[in-house]
């Protein structure tokens, strides 16, 4: 993958994941992104580092290049939809963080601080503080301050009731610990760390197929009675598990799985002469899911491109590591490994490779 | 002014802008700050740094104590609603950065690198990437990276047609040169620097006082020849003018005037013992704000709470250093001086004191 691939990879991401079945525009989404593009190779700053699947930018720290600053700026999306419905407004704040969190953490960062964006036709006081206690909540649970914000009531921008919550977080890294996919090598094993729900993607799809008359009626999953619970299940940050695992083995490279599934994400951090093969007998399918792929009647391609399918994270390690790693956390599951790619060949297999 | 109030005021400003006479409800704001504010005092990093003004948030390098951090993040507001009729989109990124490069100018910050976000209900290619390119513009005039954004696309959030655009500055300061508001003294002079129109703030009470019907109507104005040239003329950058003062003058604190105009910006960054005290005859004010003011019959107070009346930035410098700070920045004045404050008194005073 070139460079300004590697750059735009955040930016294209969320525009695929909303896509032809919910009817989003992805053609309008590809236009903006070669757009941006060309902007970023032509202004691409002295100390900005190479990224590392695009999921955060680095920037070389001024008069200290052994370390350098992480960033990524996400929104909740249109899950913000679901919570608006449902009147919850506790946990799309930490699904915000979290998200962010992840982001940083494919290129090893720590977070130091977040800002937070909440923007609404008509600020509802008690939204606003739910939201906010939400990012502060799921900021304190990792270390990171909440360093600003800024609300903003636009009346005339946003529909009437509803809103839309954005942040930035910044963290730090040791440069020389930046993941280096060039040491990724066939026969290394993909550990996998387990998805909930939808996490922050797919809700385009999700609504389409579940529309909110349904949100209220009984589903039972783990993450609660009801679709709308199953909807709303927090995205989890995957920093502790990951650091739990970093001790004990030497972990190559990380994906986080958003929008564009296995199937996109996980090659953003793999060199390209290797490929990702996936048994998906080796986990379990979160039952909304399971439901949406069924209510879609989404096919292998679909479902692997536009849903998490249960993994949210993704480290390679050695195969002699692979055993210690998944020991060190117990939610983690070997569930794949890295094989040698052709030209022409796939970047991401998932077995059994099912035809819808 | 305390701590927390200091912390809150970045959350705080844009709420006031848009205020009672274009129908935004400034109560639900104060609510929900009020809530932000007991988060940010209940959940303080030992690395978050005081805050001057609130205009920044500055968090120390961790390792490098000498050093912070400093962000800010920031919308574009209701001004975006004027470009989209106007179908003008290549200005209001650069109102971004600058509005942001502004703020953390205030604690003396040097921009490192800024992240934008985008969403929008149905993404027009053209408009991101004009919008796109905005920002890219405005980050290269301060050698700063665009290290990464997040373009969404969410329809059933945005109304048709409409979009938001946000963003996140980050920079560096040394400790040691964080403007500190103990240092202003009475008899300070205060240095002003031109506004060229409302910048990013006023723009749901011009849009209710000059309805869109009137955009294109000839309004002759340093910005351009019609209403819409002048309501979307850029809001500057005060980078630049700034440092050349720095270099020959002793700059003891700063100010942006965003939203809450000169009464409420100038008092963030002064001591409570003092007051600041402007003389309007000093300055000129912009074509387009004397036509809000005589549109809107707005009284002296409330002109100098909503508006920037022409000042867009404030630096406050010993009497003896005050011609060489505008020596070295033609478009700078002197518009005041600081004088003692006794309790009771207010923070601003603007002469001739009119009455609506």
């Amino acid at each position: 993958m070139s460079k300004e691939d590697e750059v735009l990879r955040e930016r294209e991401a969320p525009l695929r994941d909303a896509y032809a079945l919910a009817g989003v525009n992805i053609d309008a989404g590809n236009a903006a992104v070669a757009r941006y593009r060309a902007l970023a190779a032509s202004r691409r700053h002295p100390l900005q580092l190479d990224q590392i699947g695009g999921f955060g930018g680095l920037f070389a720290l001024p008069g200290d290049p052994s370390r350098a600053l992480a960033a990524s700026t996400d929104g909740v999306g249109t899950k913000l939809l679901v919570a608006a419905k449902l009147r919850r407004y506790d946990s799309v704040g930490a699904d915000l963080v979290n998200h962010c969190v992840n982001d940083i953490l494919v290129v090893n960062a720590t977070p130091l601080f977040f800002l937070d964006y909440l923007a609404a036709g008509k600020l509802d006081p008690e939204v606003a503080g739910a939201l906010v206690d939400g990012v502060g909540r799921a900021c304190a649970a990792h270390g990171c301050a909440l360093l600003g914000g800024e609300t903003a009531e636009m009346p005339g921008v946003y529909q009437e009731e509803h809103f839309d919550l954005a942040g930035t977080i910044v963290g730090l890294v040791e440069v020389k610990s930046v993941p280096d996919p060039a040491r990724v090598k066939p026969g290394d094993a993909i550990v996998g760390l387990p998805a909930v729900g939808l996490h922050t993607n797919g809700y385009s799809l999700a609504r389409k197929v579940l529309p909110a008359e349904r949100w209220r009626e009984p589903f039972a999953s783990d993450a609660g009675a009801t679709y709308g619970d199953a909807l709303l299940a927090e995205h989890p940050s995957y920093y502790t598990a990951v650091r739990a695992m970093q001790a004990v083995a030497d972990v190559k490279v990380m994906s986080h799985i958003t929008g564009g599934g296995l199937l996109e994400n996980v090659p953003r951090t793999l060199p390209d002469n290797v490929k990702a093969v996936f048994e998906a007998s080796r986990w379990s399918v979160p039952p909304l899911l399971e439901e949406i792929v069924r209510l879609g009647e989404l096919s292998h391609e679909e479902r692997y491109r536009t849903l998490n399918m249960g993994i949210g994270f993704t480290l390679v390690v050695s195969t002699g590591d692979a055993l210690k790693a998944i020991a060190a956390e117990p939610s983690a599951k070997v569930v794949g490994w890295i094989e040698a790619r052709a030209d022409g060949d796939p970047h991401v297999v998932v077995h059994p490779a099912r035809t819808a």
